[in-house]
């Protein structure tokens, strides 16, 4: 179980989560200049319309289809609802993020379907793990809930990632099997830099059917976004995020955030900055003796100091979440600059000399 | 079937809905001004702790519970969801908002309950028509979804408002039966200002369990809320808020709109633009000869003019929805202005005229 | 609503439902014929592949699919369940037993579909109601539910029934607008026998997509029946009857009730017996002059009397609903007698007469 | 996987399932019987209320309620929809038939709870996994689903058994933390037999709050049920019942196997006839130099033999299922005749001998 640190007298540096950074300037700054004038409710004003050329354009797919919600549990949950049959079963990492942190709601908006944990090291699902998932499955027995989706988390929630080439090859099995297939990309922007790769190479051209497309974590103000590729899956988002209450009226500031943040590749910016923080942070760790439980694939890290460096790290004025007595985990932000860093490194230095 | 009208050459002028309206400066302000440092995930920051005080002192009640939802479909659905059993029904009046204009959310987010239309003039409930839903009822029958819920919508989707007596007796005979009671108030505002009312007064002092607080169509930019007065209300919203993706992880941002919203009296101060816009456009219709189909409570007006008439303000630039050949229905907003209500009788005046 | 009367002294005779009455002595023989030896649960019995090419041969369709089911309630749920999406509403008549007296089951095993209630004379949909119903509906607005299904109940609860051609026209109109069609066939054989049609002319000769074929009111233990003629109708079933709980393990029990049911025209003679004795029974009221709210198409009648009448009525031992003080219901079944028959004629000259 | 084997032209012996077996004559008997007069439905008749009584003798509770439901996923999925809100988690052993075999019936009724595989040696919950569950719970925090109920399968749906002692520990472990216990008795009076008890003290006395009563494998017609001890818990059930459509009008017909079937110990008769008829299988095996997995608890057992050996149980008529090459399931029931057993012992000699 994790617990919170507090902060001391100290200035404190925040490396509890990416989800406590703020907002991207630029995205702020879209938001009010979206509040211009009077335009049509629920999707239908011109910001909605530009951002769907403009996830095309990202996408590079002539029928990619956004729908800006809320939260990334929204986009997971309502995303999955339109390839899901309520008597489905939803294939996920075990410590994915929809079966162990969104309090069922991919159930709930899947009509019954469940959600069944897969094996596989480094947090990825796994051929060898998928391939036993498929071997336990009495397939078209109706006693059986039936898989019906393959869903990826990339990067996953610890901070590691897939090659393109891995979801490729999980993604064409999961099809071959008749199942579709969902990424839940609450950082994928992340995951796009670190592998640098294009958009699309990481999602439809990888097998990828419809994913969430985080925003908050990464700048943005009150928003992500589903993106699928296929017509028959937009029909079916169409009234399901509407009867799940996700269709804001005033549209326009959600899709315009996801406008100002896809555009120019701010997105990317702002991800890399994180990721490159990180890299740096790791770095400078390793050099210290920390002991790194991982090499850091995008913004997230995972060390092991004594119990007693650790209690020196709170007070300090780190903030950032312990598991157990000598695990800690930091995660950097868009907003992370290098002067944290380094000032990071500073304080860690001295807890670690004790 | 309402269709909407085109705009010419000339000015368009908004009168389509409220929905339509942008922000209000003073909201933008506040989400720029959370934009301030880190602060912690999913409303454990300082904003939503300062909200929930205004909320409690605004409704002058210490159980007072707010929760940010971005939209008011989702602020209905999930704040019925904490009173109504699966097997029961809501009753509301056959006009209603959650009836007609949800999709089914409310059966979705109660587990498969039904929501029964009951009859009543000036689209509002009435003692006739809740003693014939009780009538009609089997109580106790496992045949018949129980009545659970009485939901009222204050101000109607039509314009119209209940008086505080009104509300408090049929909330009354709806308590007497054990059910509990919602208010959709998606423009609460206006008429808590039409009304004169405090706050208190047209919800919990009237017997309303749980209630949709509106602000998007008063000046928000991304959130409405649910507000209840049970701590064990709370208690079920508290996970089926998440479980239905609806708990944004930078709260800070929802919550900072709404503390804006309701301190100082600005969320008054907007209505009462509506409102007063739209008296003074009233008057000045029936100045004209107009015919009004009921005289305006708070910021919506239908009236009926000739066809040739209808087709002249459409071209005269009024941006409004038709319904049928003959009759028109403004709304005003915050931000509609007094230059703008004189220039729409300045050009119903020539369209009157032909 | 209606309140059961009291038996007296006198010999009751059951005119309450056809709920009340038995099971045939038929059907049980075959419940015991089927207790041969062992077979494989589920429906991989020989007793079940009987019953598919039983009623494809009764229903005279190669892809006719029947799926036995406990309840008329699971039948007309679980039949719509397949045919209606989650965002959809089933349009059926005001009166119809599955919005009325299903507790919202169709809401549940639909996921959160809605049901509306349509207008029409004598119970029955009408031509124009379900234009009504369309005009009244935004066709693609994702803030409406949309009609997605039009079901019919045949007869109606309260005794009336639809000629086939008044069901193809509707079901056509329904189909053109992108409808599936849905039967409740709680009392179908009843109908039948009434129209002196086949049971292919009044379901999917009719256009009737799915349907419920109801038994146990007339004879069956404990079974009544989905059927359906499209495969992938079928093939949702499959799943949606198992996580629903409705798959017995021994099914060749409820499969060798609905055999010897349909075998040899069964369902038609008990059904011709049931309409026979209640036409009896109203030329002999009608004799009486006893005044008959409508003629009856098969067995149910209303009729009205006198309170004193129908106090003495009771007290003659007729067990019958009263609806009010002075309307009486009448069911006949399958095991109504001629000699009950005169009976009744007998104490109801007695009631009249006072 | 399991695939099942076939006959050869030998008289084949099922023992494949308890499934698989028919009715015992008592329980048809009283379905017959039940054929006597009118009777109101939905259980306002004479043998339903015999039942209730019947069940408060048998298991020593005034407050006792059974409910008839047409299948054991019925019975389990709806008692346990009445203990675990929607936004709960069912903690069942990893093996468990609610989490395997039915299809996500339990997250379609709880309205999208999740069931969670808790680990344990012999296919039971352990104290041990019970707490690692606990442990990895983040109480309170509404991104988790919060375990609402820890569910049991006695016996094990491989044939291990609880003694009362474990069950009273690990339910007054649930308790403790504010979880609701459920059983899943589809076998229970296999169960009751071989731990020599009484049926209170497996049930409300150990700390379960509902339970399925499994009658189908053991010789009933068409009928489980649903018991609990808790008026609260049964109120629920009134009306979940009906909605998922597992109300039989004919209740007579299902109550009257019921009270047949615990009238007179005739339930324990049954499940003592397969007990000791397996008991006897397994000294026999033994015997004859057979290894089995486990001592059988109940009527079920696992052996291993050679592939050859494999193949010739299978051409010498024995019914039985496979897993994998070399592995073998038998199951007695309540019809498997000594007779029968020395005939599969006879034939087992020869299949080993080769």
């Amino acid at each position: 179980v994790i617990s919170p640190t507090n902060s001391s007298t100290t200035q404190p540096i925040e490396l509890r989560s990416d989800n406590a950074a703020g907002a991207a300037v630029e995205i702020l700054h879209a938001v009010a200049a979206a509040n211009s004038g009077s335009a049509l409710a629920y999707g239908a004003d011109d910001w909605s319309a530009q951002l769907q050329r403009r996830v095309s354009d990202v996408f590079e797919h002539p029928d990619a289809v956004v729908i800006p919600v809320v939260t990334g549990t929204a986009a997971n949950a309502l995303g999955l609802s339109a390839i899901c049959p309520p008597w489905g079963a939803v294939l996920c990492h075990e410590t994915a993020h929809i079966l162990r942190s969104e309090c069922g709601a991919t159930s709930l908006l899947c009509g019954g379907a469940v959600m069944r944990g897969v094996t596989g090291e480094s947090y990825k699902l796994s051929a060898a793990g998928l391939a036993d998932a498929f071997a336990a499955t009495r397939w078209g027995d109706n006693h059986h809930s039936q898989p019906s989706v393959l869903s990826f988390t990339q990067p996953t929630d610890f901070g590691t990632i897939y090659s393109v080439a891995e979801i490729a090859e999980l993604a064409s099995s999961a099809h071959e099997r008749g199942l579709r297939v969902h990424l839940d990309g609450a950082r994928i922007a992340n995951a796009i830099v670190a592998l640098g790769c294009s958009p699309a190479e990481l999602t439809w051209r990888a097998g990828i059917d419809v994913f969430s497309l985080g925003a908050t974590k990464n700048g943005a103000v009150t928003t992500d976004a589903i993106v699928c590729f296929d017509p028959a899956i937009a029909a079916e988002l169409h009234y399901r995020v509407k009867r799940s209450g996700h269709v804001p009226s005033k549209m326009r500031f959600q899709s315009a955030q996801l406008e100002a943040y896809l555009a120019d590749g701010l997105w990317l910016r702002l991800a890399a900055q994180a990721n490159s923080a990180m890299a740096r942070l790791a770095a400078g760790l390793r050099h210290l003796g920390v002991e790194l439980l991982a090499e850091p694939d995008v913004n997230m890290l995972f060390g092991r100091v004594s119990p007693a460096t650790l209690e020196r790290m709170e007070s300090a004025g780190l903030l950032f979440y312990a598991m157990g007595a000598d695990i800690f985990r930091f995660v950097t932000s868009f907003e992370t600059t290098l002067v944290e860093v380094d000032e990071v490194l500073s304080r860690m230095a001295d807890a670690v000399a004790g």
